[in-house]
Protein backbone atom coordinates (compact mmCIF):
# COMPACT_ATOMS: atom_id res chain seq x y z
CA UNK A 1 0.00 0.00 0.00
CA UNK A 2 1.37 3.59 -0.99
CA UNK A 3 0.92 6.57 1.03
CA UNK A 4 -1.60 8.26 -1.29
CA UNK A 5 -3.53 4.96 -1.06
CA UNK A 6 -4.05 5.59 2.85
CA UNK A 7 -4.61 8.95 2.43
CA UNK A 8 -7.26 8.20 0.09
CA UNK A 9 -8.99 5.57 2.23
CA UNK A 10 -8.42 7.89 5.07
CA UNK A 11 -10.49 10.66 3.14
CA UNK A 12 -13.45 8.22 2.41
CA UNK A 13 -13.93 7.36 5.91
CA UNK A 14 -14.23 10.53 6.71
CA UNK A 15 -16.56 11.20 3.48
CA UNK A 16 -18.73 7.98 4.65
CA UNK A 17 -18.76 9.53 7.98
CA UNK A 18 -19.49 13.17 6.88
CA UNK A 19 -22.59 11.96 4.79
CA UNK A 20 -24.05 9.12 6.00
CA UNK A 21 -25.22 9.85 9.88
CA UNK A 22 -25.52 6.08 10.18
CA UNK A 23 -22.07 5.58 9.79
CA UNK A 24 -21.92 8.09 12.44
CA UNK A 25 -23.47 6.55 14.98
CA UNK A 26 -22.30 2.43 14.11
CA UNK A 27 -19.05 5.16 15.39
CA UNK A 28 -17.32 3.35 11.66
CA UNK A 29 -13.49 3.19 11.49
CA UNK A 30 -10.99 2.59 9.12
CA UNK A 31 -9.03 -0.66 10.02
CA UNK A 32 -6.49 -2.17 7.77
CA UNK A 33 -6.40 -1.47 4.15
CA UNK A 34 -3.99 -3.32 1.29
CA UNK A 35 -4.78 -3.85 -2.90
CA UNK A 36 -6.85 -6.29 -2.27
CA UNK A 37 -8.93 -5.99 0.93
CA UNK A 38 -10.29 -3.02 3.27
CA UNK A 39 -11.21 -3.61 6.69
CA UNK A 40 -13.49 -1.25 8.71
CA UNK A 41 -14.28 -1.78 12.24
CA UNK A 42 -17.35 -0.98 14.98
CA UNK A 43 -17.43 -0.83 18.58
CA UNK A 44 -19.98 -3.14 20.08
CA UNK A 45 -21.62 -0.56 22.31
CA UNK A 46 -23.18 1.88 19.27
CA UNK A 47 -24.20 -1.36 17.65
CA UNK A 48 -25.37 -3.72 20.16
CA UNK A 49 -29.27 -5.35 20.24
CA UNK A 50 -31.47 -6.47 23.07
CA UNK A 51 -29.50 -9.46 23.45
CA UNK A 52 -26.15 -7.75 24.37
CA UNK A 53 -24.34 -8.88 21.06
CA UNK A 54 -24.11 -6.98 17.83
CA UNK A 55 -26.89 -5.66 16.00
CA UNK A 56 -27.62 -7.59 12.61
CA UNK A 57 -29.10 -4.46 10.62
CA UNK A 58 -24.96 -3.26 11.92
CA UNK A 59 -23.03 -6.34 10.78
CA UNK A 60 -24.86 -6.13 7.42
CA UNK A 61 -24.24 -2.33 7.45
CA UNK A 62 -20.64 -2.36 7.98
CA UNK A 63 -19.95 -5.18 5.91
CA UNK A 64 -21.76 -3.39 2.62
CA UNK A 65 -19.87 -0.20 3.81
CA UNK A 66 -16.79 -2.13 3.48
CA UNK A 67 -17.59 -3.44 0.50
CA UNK A 68 -18.83 -0.30 -1.47
CA UNK A 69 -15.55 0.95 0.00
CA UNK A 70 -12.82 -1.48 -1.49
CA UNK A 71 -15.11 -0.72 -4.97
CA UNK A 72 -14.67 3.10 -4.17
CA UNK A 73 -11.07 3.30 -3.46
CA UNK A 74 -10.16 0.80 -6.40
CA UNK A 75 -11.82 3.34 -8.61
CA UNK A 76 -10.24 6.76 -6.93
CA UNK A 77 -6.90 5.08 -7.30
CA UNK A 78 -7.08 5.05 -11.15
CA UNK A 79 -8.91 8.43 -11.30
CA UNK A 80 -11.92 7.08 -12.59
CA UNK A 81 -14.88 8.72 -11.32
CA UNK A 82 -18.21 7.04 -10.87
CA UNK A 83 -20.98 6.25 -8.74
CA UNK A 84 -20.78 2.82 -7.19
CA UNK A 85 -24.32 1.36 -6.05
CA UNK A 86 -24.93 -2.00 -4.16
CA UNK A 87 -27.30 -4.47 -5.94
CA UNK A 88 -28.28 -7.77 -4.59
CA UNK A 89 -26.55 -8.85 -1.10
CA UNK A 90 -27.06 -12.15 0.56
CA UNK A 91 -25.70 -11.92 4.02
CA UNK A 92 -25.35 -15.24 6.79
CA UNK A 93 -25.31 -14.73 10.38
CA UNK A 94 -23.40 -17.71 11.52
CA UNK A 95 -22.55 -17.16 15.46
CA UNK A 96 -23.48 -13.84 17.61
CA UNK A 97 -20.99 -11.30 17.74
CA UNK A 98 -19.80 -10.19 21.66
CA UNK A 99 -17.20 -7.71 21.34
CA UNK A 100 -16.12 -4.75 18.45
CA UNK A 101 -15.60 -6.43 15.64
CA UNK A 102 -14.51 -5.24 11.65
CA UNK A 103 -16.03 -6.53 8.71
CA UNK A 104 -13.19 -7.51 5.77
CA UNK A 105 -14.06 -7.09 2.14
CA UNK A 106 -12.30 -8.43 -0.77
CA UNK A 107 -13.24 -9.27 -4.13
CA UNK A 108 -15.29 -12.81 -4.57
CA UNK A 109 -13.58 -15.98 -6.02
CA UNK A 110 -14.18 -15.51 -10.04
CA UNK A 111 -14.15 -11.48 -9.75
CA UNK A 112 -10.97 -9.61 -10.82
CA UNK A 113 -10.42 -6.22 -11.38
CA UNK A 114 -8.87 -6.20 -14.74
CA UNK A 115 -12.28 -7.41 -16.00
CA UNK A 116 -13.86 -5.07 -14.26
CA UNK A 117 -12.12 -2.07 -15.63
CA UNK A 118 -11.87 -3.31 -19.15
CA UNK A 119 -16.20 -3.33 -19.31
CA UNK A 120 -16.00 -0.12 -17.43
CA UNK A 121 -13.69 1.28 -20.32
CA UNK A 122 -15.40 -0.24 -22.90
CA UNK A 123 -19.44 0.72 -21.70
CA UNK A 124 -19.13 3.46 -18.83
CA UNK A 125 -20.68 1.18 -16.22
CA UNK A 126 -19.76 -2.54 -14.85
CA UNK A 127 -20.24 -4.83 -11.90
CA UNK A 128 -18.02 -7.11 -9.35
CA UNK A 129 -18.83 -9.44 -6.95
CA UNK A 130 -17.15 -8.53 -3.71
CA UNK A 131 -16.94 -10.92 -0.39
CA UNK A 132 -17.11 -9.51 3.09
CA UNK A 133 -17.05 -11.22 6.37
CA UNK A 134 -17.14 -10.41 9.92
CA UNK A 135 -14.13 -12.77 12.12
CA UNK A 136 -16.19 -15.03 14.75
CA UNK A 137 -13.93 -16.49 17.39
CA UNK A 138 -13.14 -19.39 15.75
CA UNK A 139 -11.82 -20.10 11.78
CA UNK A 140 -15.34 -19.95 11.05
CA UNK A 141 -16.73 -15.85 10.49
CA UNK A 142 -19.52 -14.84 12.75
CA UNK A 143 -21.21 -12.98 9.50
CA UNK A 144 -20.41 -13.37 5.69
CA UNK A 145 -21.84 -11.05 2.94
CA UNK A 146 -21.76 -11.86 -1.06
CA UNK A 147 -22.71 -8.76 -2.79
CA UNK A 148 -22.57 -7.10 -5.95
CA UNK A 149 -21.62 -3.99 -6.38
CA UNK A 150 -22.31 -1.59 -9.54
CA UNK A 151 -20.41 1.13 -10.93
CA UNK A 152 -21.22 3.58 -13.62
CA UNK A 153 -19.64 6.40 -15.10
CA UNK A 154 -20.20 10.12 -13.93
CA UNK A 155 -21.49 12.14 -17.01
CA UNK B 1 -55.99 -6.47 14.88
CA UNK B 2 -56.86 -6.57 18.73
CA UNK B 3 -56.29 -3.76 20.91
CA UNK B 4 -54.16 -6.55 22.50
CA UNK B 5 -52.07 -6.45 19.82
CA UNK B 6 -51.96 -2.87 19.41
CA UNK B 7 -50.65 -2.21 22.60
CA UNK B 8 -48.18 -5.65 21.89
CA UNK B 9 -46.71 -3.86 18.84
CA UNK B 10 -46.38 -0.55 20.77
CA UNK B 11 -44.33 -2.20 23.29
CA UNK B 12 -42.12 -3.76 20.76
CA UNK B 13 -41.62 -0.83 19.54
CA UNK B 14 -40.52 0.95 22.59
CA UNK B 15 -38.13 -1.67 23.44
CA UNK B 16 -36.68 -2.35 20.21
CA UNK B 17 -35.80 1.46 20.34
CA UNK B 18 -34.73 1.15 23.83
CA UNK B 19 -32.41 -1.84 23.45
CA UNK B 20 -30.71 -1.21 20.04
CA UNK B 21 -29.19 2.03 19.72
CA UNK B 22 -29.19 1.93 16.10
CA UNK B 23 -33.19 1.69 15.83
CA UNK B 24 -33.09 4.93 17.52
CA UNK B 25 -30.24 6.43 15.52
CA UNK B 26 -32.62 5.44 12.54
CA UNK B 27 -35.70 6.96 14.23
CA UNK B 28 -37.50 3.60 13.84
CA UNK B 29 -41.61 4.19 14.23
CA UNK B 30 -44.09 1.03 14.11
CA UNK B 31 -46.49 1.33 11.23
CA UNK B 32 -49.06 -0.68 10.61
CA UNK B 33 -49.60 -4.07 12.02
CA UNK B 34 -52.15 -6.16 11.72
CA UNK B 35 -52.55 -10.32 11.96
CA UNK B 36 -50.47 -11.16 8.52
CA UNK B 37 -48.21 -7.50 8.22
CA UNK B 38 -46.21 -5.23 9.96
CA UNK B 39 -44.54 -2.47 8.88
CA UNK B 40 -41.94 -0.14 10.30
CA UNK B 41 -41.28 3.38 8.90
CA UNK B 42 -38.04 5.85 9.00
CA UNK B 43 -37.46 8.83 8.11
CA UNK B 44 -35.12 9.95 5.36
CA UNK B 45 -32.97 12.11 7.22
CA UNK B 46 -31.22 10.28 9.91
CA UNK B 47 -31.28 7.21 6.90
CA UNK B 48 -29.56 9.68 3.84
CA UNK B 49 -26.24 8.34 2.29
CA UNK B 50 -23.69 10.11 0.25
CA UNK B 51 -26.15 10.66 -3.03
CA UNK B 52 -29.14 12.37 -0.95
CA UNK B 53 -31.27 8.98 -0.98
CA UNK B 54 -31.51 6.14 1.39
CA UNK B 55 -28.45 4.54 2.81
CA UNK B 56 -28.59 0.83 2.02
CA UNK B 57 -27.80 -0.51 5.10
CA UNK B 58 -30.42 1.60 6.72
CA UNK B 59 -33.00 -0.07 4.02
CA UNK B 60 -31.61 -3.36 5.29
CA UNK B 61 -32.11 -2.45 8.67
CA UNK B 62 -35.89 -1.80 8.83
CA UNK B 63 -36.61 -4.47 6.70
CA UNK B 64 -35.00 -7.13 8.98
CA UNK B 65 -36.35 -5.28 12.30
CA UNK B 66 -39.58 -5.60 10.67
CA UNK B 67 -38.86 -9.29 9.61
CA UNK B 68 -37.87 -9.72 13.31
CA UNK B 69 -40.67 -7.83 15.11
CA UNK B 70 -43.47 -9.74 12.94
CA UNK B 71 -42.43 -13.32 14.26
CA UNK B 72 -41.33 -11.80 17.58
CA UNK B 73 -45.28 -10.73 18.02
CA UNK B 74 -47.12 -13.85 16.72
CA UNK B 75 -44.73 -15.34 19.48
CA UNK B 76 -46.06 -12.96 21.78
CA UNK B 77 -49.26 -13.14 21.05
CA UNK B 78 -49.62 -16.82 21.44
CA UNK B 79 -47.45 -16.30 25.09
CA UNK B 80 -44.72 -18.50 23.81
CA UNK B 81 -41.32 -17.03 25.07
CA UNK B 82 -38.64 -17.26 22.68
CA UNK B 83 -35.69 -15.65 21.45
CA UNK B 84 -35.74 -15.05 17.76
CA UNK B 85 -32.68 -14.71 15.63
CA UNK B 86 -32.34 -13.32 11.93
CA UNK B 87 -30.26 -16.25 9.83
CA UNK B 88 -29.88 -15.92 6.11
CA UNK B 89 -31.58 -13.39 4.54
CA UNK B 90 -30.55 -11.39 0.71
CA UNK B 91 -31.22 -8.19 -0.21
CA UNK B 92 -32.34 -6.42 -3.55
CA UNK B 93 -31.99 -2.68 -3.69
CA UNK B 94 -33.98 -2.49 -6.56
CA UNK B 95 -34.25 1.78 -6.99
CA UNK B 96 -33.03 4.37 -5.02
CA UNK B 97 -35.24 5.56 -2.18
CA UNK B 98 -35.59 9.81 -1.90
CA UNK B 99 -38.18 10.37 0.71
CA UNK B 100 -39.04 8.91 4.25
CA UNK B 101 -39.65 4.90 3.89
CA UNK B 102 -41.13 1.87 5.49
CA UNK B 103 -40.82 -1.82 5.73
CA UNK B 104 -43.68 -4.33 5.18
CA UNK B 105 -43.16 -7.66 6.47
CA UNK B 106 -45.19 -10.68 5.82
CA UNK B 107 -44.97 -14.66 5.59
CA UNK B 108 -42.69 -15.63 2.18
CA UNK B 109 -45.12 -17.71 0.08
CA UNK B 110 -45.26 -21.41 1.21
CA UNK B 111 -44.39 -20.05 5.26
CA UNK B 112 -46.76 -20.47 7.43
CA UNK B 113 -47.87 -20.21 11.24
CA UNK B 114 -48.99 -23.38 11.80
CA UNK B 115 -46.23 -25.55 10.99
CA UNK B 116 -44.04 -23.14 12.33
CA UNK B 117 -45.83 -23.40 15.79
CA UNK B 118 -46.11 -26.89 15.67
CA UNK B 119 -42.43 -27.55 14.47
CA UNK B 120 -41.66 -25.48 17.84
CA UNK B 121 -43.95 -27.28 20.41
CA UNK B 122 -42.11 -30.41 18.97
CA UNK B 123 -38.89 -29.36 19.46
CA UNK B 124 -38.34 -26.16 20.79
CA UNK B 125 -37.24 -24.77 17.94
CA UNK B 126 -38.60 -23.41 14.31
CA UNK B 127 -37.77 -21.32 11.49
CA UNK B 128 -39.93 -19.65 9.30
CA UNK B 129 -39.02 -17.21 6.25
CA UNK B 130 -40.59 -13.72 6.10
CA UNK B 131 -40.55 -11.49 2.93
CA UNK B 132 -40.36 -8.00 3.20
CA UNK B 133 -40.40 -4.82 0.67
CA UNK B 134 -39.24 -1.34 0.65
CA UNK B 135 -42.56 0.11 -1.51
CA UNK B 136 -41.31 1.98 -4.94
CA UNK B 137 -42.55 4.60 -6.95
CA UNK B 138 -44.31 2.77 -8.99
CA UNK B 139 -45.56 -1.46 -8.45
CA UNK B 140 -41.85 -2.34 -8.24
CA UNK B 141 -40.59 -2.22 -4.53
CA UNK B 142 -37.39 -0.13 -4.34
CA UNK B 143 -35.79 -3.30 -2.15
CA UNK B 144 -37.13 -6.39 -0.81
CA UNK B 145 -35.50 -8.81 1.58
CA UNK B 146 -36.24 -12.68 2.13
CA UNK B 147 -35.40 -13.53 5.36
CA UNK B 148 -35.05 -17.41 7.67
CA UNK B 149 -35.68 -16.54 11.37
CA UNK B 150 -35.26 -18.90 13.87
CA UNK B 151 -37.07 -19.09 17.14
CA UNK B 152 -35.50 -20.55 19.90
CA UNK B 153 -38.01 -21.62 22.95
CA UNK B 154 -36.18 -20.58 26.28
CA UNK B 155 -35.42 -22.68 29.35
Amino acid sequence: MTADSQLLADDLLRFIRDKIPLARAMDLRLGRFTDDRLSLAAPLAPNINDKGCAFGGSLASVMTLAGWALVELALQRRGVDCDVFVGDSTVRYLAPVWADFRADAALAEGADWTTFFATLAERGKARIDVRCEVPGDAARPAATLEARFVAKQRA
